[in-house]
């Protein structure tokens, strides 16, 4: 980085960040150790895709076997940011001191390891040598939100389930248990849907989420035309094609329906083909189409303008609508990077473009995705040095001064997190 | 920038140059004053899109209570480069000395512009600053060309009307007011529209424009196919999408046809949606679709090859598209940066490629599209800049000497629009 | 470039480079003359785009004619990279002294071409300039493979007139005479394919290669099926476009299936639309499409998950699904920059990803696409600047170290393409 990007890297690491999007485990946020740290998708379907068979990574195996074999493959890896994660991570945690992992030095930094992390408040530490105050959760709508610190793991409802898989008994039993409700027909479902949003938003919930496919079209759908097909569903008859989507749509605007009632904002993440690839490891197996647009969900933009979306996509054929959208549509806000985009190649030019044309007020900059709290760090610690980069690219060309381009950062990193979602 | 990009942007400021596509006004090209600057839909949809209401900027409010409540919402979009051209606009022409709008600044800087415009020759004096020798109009066929110097402010002959709303009664009156024709049928028609290019190449148009929508697609349609969709409009029966669809191509091939005869470029602006967003500002309703392809317009680039098309595009999706269409095609010519890709960000990345990969006599740089001339002054400023750092990169890479570098740009910025639209 | 660029650029060109895809003539590599060169079908292309009249061009003018109209019309496009690969060409195996062709200096440099072109062991010296090891060729079925050093031109069965025009008699003539079977159902057709791998196989082809367009779709389709559209196909009778698809994806997967019998990997080139304009020069009338998806090859993906595919995009909106795909197919690997894709400005934002995102191991950096083995100089040396360039960032942003770096373009250059494809 040029020395003026190094000082602004400074600066903006003393931002403290809020995380509006992970997968931590509310009651266990920490990894058990090195295994589980280097069992993250991201390594075992390199790994995988580099030639290393699925059973020298299988559960079953020893670590000594499992993490020989593995850190063995990484090394065709060793290039990419993905790999960069896990050597930060140690080094800034476990205190590892190499560049990379090897056969000789993976023992003592896994013991190393899990010396950190089985101490009190490990998880606490992680996020103060990351810097971040907050980490939102993905919470399932069946999960108990009790037994953490609500303020630090901020809950947030994930809706896939109720919107992809409404009629399959696991749906409909998680809704029973949860509120009571026996779903049979739109009133029960729109009640057991309210009464998810109740019970979330009452335990500090601060958003809902949902993961959609790349042909995922917003459709008004009426109660009445709702009702045959819901009751089809719940009967297990086969509904066509249309008919599901149809089905999926209704279901999708009550979950709108609930966060204009409970007043959350909804995160949007748009674009992943699920289970495209029949030899992946396990999470191994999705990935992205360049066919999506957000025309899809203009409907849902403009029927829910009071509703506040934070929109992610899979695909950069997406970037330029997005930034179209936060322009114009008041409800709509640029959020992060997510996933196969999580790359700095992609960060840093989207970035620039955001930076340049939209609101500072209107850019949510980054989240973790984590699944570790561990991953917090190295993921963050990367997009505040593309912050860093791109902001010292506009003071270079005399766009912002130093002082105004760390007001942009505070504003991507904590400031607009904290009033969007109201924490 | 770099001290070689800074070198080359002050010999490039000295290039004058010519805006060939803008929506000022010929007998009135300057703004009232400073309200009128700020109620550019740049600055109002950004600040509704900040949370700014509608009747905070209200057309009844004073002054004082619009741009008051105007100037401290912009705050929240100082990063952008659309708050940018203000900010340099009033340096450059109003002698503003201060780096942002405040509470404090505006009424003195209003004062000053409006001095400033009231002035004799003012309009000059912007374009005297700015370093542009002509600004190319947006005249729609009704509109009287005369009482304004037709070499300084060039007629161009806006399409849009003719094409999308042929059969409506202001359409039809406007023609037979134009031309003195009364459209009954094709043919009456096909005198009409040539009528109109018959009185815009009479007075100085140097060419047609047409914004095109995502979905636009280019067919040969026989007058016999055509005369039936026409009658039918005429009396107000309702078309199917595919019939206004055929009617709309087969009126855009009659003004393909009144370039052909004319020897006018047309100029495609490809890919706004319009009225997207149902709550926006005026002029803030539009956005972008990342489903266009210009194989939509395939046909008419081969059909018309002796008719020069320059090209737009709304999405950086077509962006190599295009770039290939003028590679390959004669009659097509790469166009500016429009609208929602006139940020630096996707200038500069686009605009490398175009000068690496496609003659430089195939390049028209850039556009305002500017309502006020007083705009045209920092969007070619800070398109001038985009310029110098893109050619300073190829100067260091050794790809072009330093004054080669400036041929590319003199090219880009006047000779190629000279010699394309013949002024 | 920077110095750091500059002295990692020293170092790459000390890396032997692999050319895993061309064009070269077996029995001819060189041009006959600067005219031959001249006659790429980018420069004629180019120059016909900026206004030379096709029989200014005319085989049947001389060379004095056609050079002095050519080169004078390449002014236009002297800002290129492909007119810089002309001059690096000439410069590096000419002794040309000059930065651009002109009347005054084609002669000269006509002459000391003429004079190395004629000289003994051409090829292998321009090899030794290029510094390449091997050339991939890309030979039709009926080609013979004798009579050259297949060590150093790597043969490559190209398939498309197999998959796309099976019926036609000239692919019935030549797959009776390479294979000595005459193709009447779908048991001889695989006999005659199988002929043909086998053929290939025995003299060395390392791979198969083919070209699909926008909107080729990989289907499954029985041998049943196909039967009866091959049996109306060999009698002429006319197949619907969907019946068209289904046989052009069943002969498809029979190559599949050679590939994967005869371990040959397959490299894919997706994207050109043939024939798209109507009034370019020869091979100057293909264009590129933003509508296609990697999408629609995951059923080959996954079906022949142990045949290796080695992909090329022709639109940069295919330039992210190409790096999900690589990262988690394992069969799957980005290759190369192609065509209308090989410009700095769009190789170096895609490099420079794949780099950050996807195993060293996964990457085929690059293939020259030449038609005479000259080319490959040039364009080999841009890329190797590309590569400089980028990974410049990334020891500058101190992700890799310099010895990090040159091991990634070792491996992208050399190690990969000798080990994916077994040289």
């Amino acid at each position: 980085m040029s020395s003026l990007a190094e000082s602004l890297y400074a600066e903006i690491e003393k931002i403290q960040a809020i995380d509006i999007h992970s997968h931590v485990r509310p009651l266990k946020p920490s990894a058990a150790g090195l295994r589980e740290l280097l069992g993250y998708h991201y390594y075992t379907e390199l790994a995988f895709s580099c030639g290393l068979e699925k059973d020298q990574m299988a559960v079953s195996l020893s670590d000594e076997a499992m993490v020989t074999a593995l850190v063995a493959r990484m090394a065709d890896f060793d290039n990419t940011v993905q790999y960069g994660w896990i050597v930060e991570l140690a080094r800034k945690l476990f205190d590892f001191k190499d560049r990379r992992l090897t056969e000789a030095n993976w023992r003592p930094l896994a013991a190393a390891a899990a010396k950190c992390l089985a101490g009190t408040d490990w998880s606490a530490e992680v996020l103060r040598r990351a810097n971040i105050e907050k980490v939102f959760l993905t919470n399932t709508f069946t999960e108990d939100l009790d037994g953490f610190d609500r303020h630090v793991l901020v809950p947030c409802l994930r809706c896939d389930d109720l919107v992809f898989h409404t009629a399959r008994p696991a749906t409909l039993d998680g809704l029973a248990q949860r509120t009571g409700v026996t779903v049979g027909n739109v009133a029960t479902l729109k009640q057991a849907i309210r009464g998810v949003f109740s019970y979330f938003s009452g335990r500090g919930a601060r958003c809902a989420a949902i993961s959609l496919t790349p042909e995922f079209v917003c459709l008004p759908v009426k109660p009445a035309e709702a009702e045959p097909l819901l009751t089809a569903a719940l009967q297990g008859e086969p509904l066509s094609a249309e008919e599901t989507a149809q089905l999926r749509s209704f279901v999708f605007y009550l979950i709108a329906d609930g966060c204009r009632e409970f007043a959350l904002p909804m995160q949007l993440m748009i674009g992943a083909v699920r289970g495209a690839y029949d030899h992946g490891v396990a999470n191994g197996t999705d990935l992205v189409a360049n066919t999506a647009s957000l025309g899809q969900y203009a409907d849902l933009f403009n029927r829910f303008h009071d509703v506040t979306f934070t929109v992610s996509y899979l695909s950069p054929t997406m970037a330029h609508e997005l930034l179209t959208y936060t322009w114009i549509f008041r409800n709509v806000y640029a959020s992060g990077h997510w996933w196969y985009t999580n790359i700095p190649g992609y960060i840093e030019a989207d970035l620039r473009c955001r930076i340049e044309a939209l609101p500072r007020t209107k850019l949510l900059g980054y989240y973790s995705d984590a699944y570790y709290i561990e991953f917090t760090l190295p993921k963050f610690n990367m997009y505040r040095r593309c912050l860093a980069r791109v902001l010292a690219e506009q003071v270079e060309m005399k766009r912002l001064t130093e002082a105004e381009a760390l007001a942009v950062a505070a504003a991507l990193l904590r400031d607009n997190p904290k009033r969007i979602f109201n924490v």
